[in-house]
């Protein structure tokens, strides 16, 4: 079992330093309804423009419904089901393009969304589960299996389980699983009053 | 003072619960530098697609540069100049619109800058804060006075700083600040298996 903290120059948070995009999951764990409800209600309460909550998650629990966590796991890229084959919760985030209140264009629909999927990854760690986001999906076949509207843009699926052994991990896997966490330096994306001045951390 | 806690069925972590984006800053409080950094490494950690982090973010901190903060002020609604003209730090989110690595588009650049804002106001809260994001802003503006390449869609802007008495706000403001947070039921966003069923919160 092993803890990816982030090696910042400055203090932050326990949560946000903790979470990190693991494969190894415990396929012997379940998750509780309870956690699960927990995990939603963490992305229920992210903020939006205009309140206007563009998010829809649809939950796969292996536990209670294999045939639907089975569907939404053949809509994974080959790579991906190598390792989410032991991951109990699978989670679909879609961002609506439109505001609920207007119909119209909602250009903070997606960004919206991530900052709710991103509690939720968040609210896993608070709770001793790991979270790993994927873009490496179908999305025509996910929306075609579970008849998610086009006015809904399916940006994410997300696995959700207890943290396993590495070894259950392939080598390619396993190498990844064990690499350090690393980001650009803060400088490189974060500016001091103009574009392009990165921030001096000294 | 007041915090206004999430009224969440199951329990959620602290910091998420307790973030909410208020308008009643304290003019008279500046926000440290070592405190900015880090507010700026909790994003740098969030989780982005290939780990290409498209965001981009500019900080503006009227305590070390008034001129370039009265600058960005100036590219806010009205509305929201009435109250942030309290906040001592001000950013903006960007998000980049093609990958760094091959400089294809990148369906997930605003997506993946959500979670990094979501991060920071988190982070923002850890540390004794208030951060409040807006998309109330003029877009054009900022980017033709930052000079910021189109490559870069600027999504939010974020006020930050110490919560003040709620007097500062005009009447109108006022009773926004006052009033209890609300979401959507859980069911309404959060479905379970199948699109648009509603998961049951017992």
């Amino acid at each position: 079992m092993q803890h990816k903290t982030a090696t910042s120059s400055t203090a932050i948070h326990d949560i946000l330093n903790r979470r990190w995009s693991g494969r190894a999951f415990d396929a012997s764990k379940a998750v509780s309804r309870e956690q699960i409800l927990s995990l939603l209600e963490a992305a229920r309460w992210a903020p939006s423009c205009f309140g206007d909550e563009p998010w829809r998650f649809i939950v796969w629990d292996r536990n209670s419904d294999p045939v639907a966590w089975e569907k939404a796991f053949t809509c994974l890229g080959e790579w991906n089901q190598d390792w989410v084959k032991n991951a109990p919760v699978l989670l679909l985030a879609t961002a609506n393009t439109v505001f609920r209140k207007n119909g119209k264009p909602n250009v903070w629909g997606q960004y919206d969304t991530g900052a709710a999927s991103e509690n939720l990854c968040l609210q896993a760690v608070a709770q001793g589960l790991m979270a790993h986001q994927m873009g490496g999906f179908d999305a025509d076949m996910v929306r075609r299996e579970f008849e998610i509207p086009e006015q809904f843009t399916c940006m994410a699926m997300i696995a959700v389980g207890y943290q396993g052994e590495e070894t259950v991990l392939n080598d390619e896997l396993r190498e990844l699983e064990l690499a350090p966490r690393n980001r650009s330096a803060l400088g490189d994306n974060f500016f001091e009053g103009y574009w392009e001045k990165g921030i001096k951390t000294s």
